[in-house]
């Protein structure tokens, strides 16, 4: 947990807050929410442990608008050995530490995920994650594009597709 | 910081509790302290930052004897420069990142032990480094001597010198 939040800081500090500062829109695959949940509710230390360390690790710099994908544990693995299996790629049990997890353990993050979207619902927002690629991407993409139109109390920006 | 602390984490966790366990007296060179001095007012993050990361990694163990040796930094600094010449090592100016930082930087430092030396009074014994090696290591022996004999709050042990 101190070694992913020894490279968030990194992050933080050598790519987000410089490019915050030019006036980017700066998107992030995993951030803090990724840990509180993995680490917090998955590994079980806990999600305030996990949270003041991170508030060090990022000086408190938060995501105007987290994007969760939700879907069944069990659905979204198999699709990882799928897609692992089209690629030609050894990925089931070689995936990372993480992915090898069991899947009570992925049972957990999902709740763990859920339960800090239901604190943060404005901020937080799920994505039914079981549709196909293209409306999956779509229902991201209306998400996106109407907080930087300025609902949901986002900044008001012009969209360009 | 955070990278400092999850080397402690490990090395509490593989080598300090289970020595622990075992009932080994384990000695340590450089501990919380230090990152509380070095990081928390060296590099002016500040103590409780740095104290309740440290608190994270530890699990809030704690030495029951801490010996600060307490040195002017300019003497200290040229003992260092002194030994490696002997050595015939380049280490000044080569030397670690911290050896490298400014007088003014270990002065600081200098004042952060003091300070938690004076907060903990019990725990944190200061020795004069200024002596010879036979002085020091006799003021060490003596204290630490003295606390497993059980004086100052130590435990009864019986000492083999």
């Amino acid at each position: 947990m101190l070694l992913f939040a020894a490279s968030r800081a990194q992050l933080v500090a050598e790519v987000i807050r410089p490019a915050l500062a030019e006036g980017a829109v700066v998107v992030c695959d995993r951030y803090v929410d990724a840990s509180l949940a993995y680490q917090g509710v998955g590994r079980g230390l806990g999600i305030p442990i996990v949270r003041s360390v991170n508030e060090v690790a990022t000086g408190g710099l938060l995501p105007d608008l987290t994007v969760l994908l939700d879907i069944d544990p069990e659905v979204g693995l198999a699709r990882a050995r799928g897609e692992a299996g089209r690629a030609g790629v050894e990925r089931w049990g070689g995936g990372d530490r993480l992915e090898r997890e069991t899947l009570a353990f992925h049972r957990r993050v999902r709740e763990g995920f859920l339960t800090l979207a239901g604190n943060e619902p404005r901020r937080i927002r799920v994505v039914d994650a079981r549709g196909s690629v293209q409306e999956v991407h779509r229902a991201i993409w209306d998400l996106v594009a109407g907080f930087l139109r300025g609902e949901q109390g986002g900044p008001r920006a012009e969209i360009v597709p």
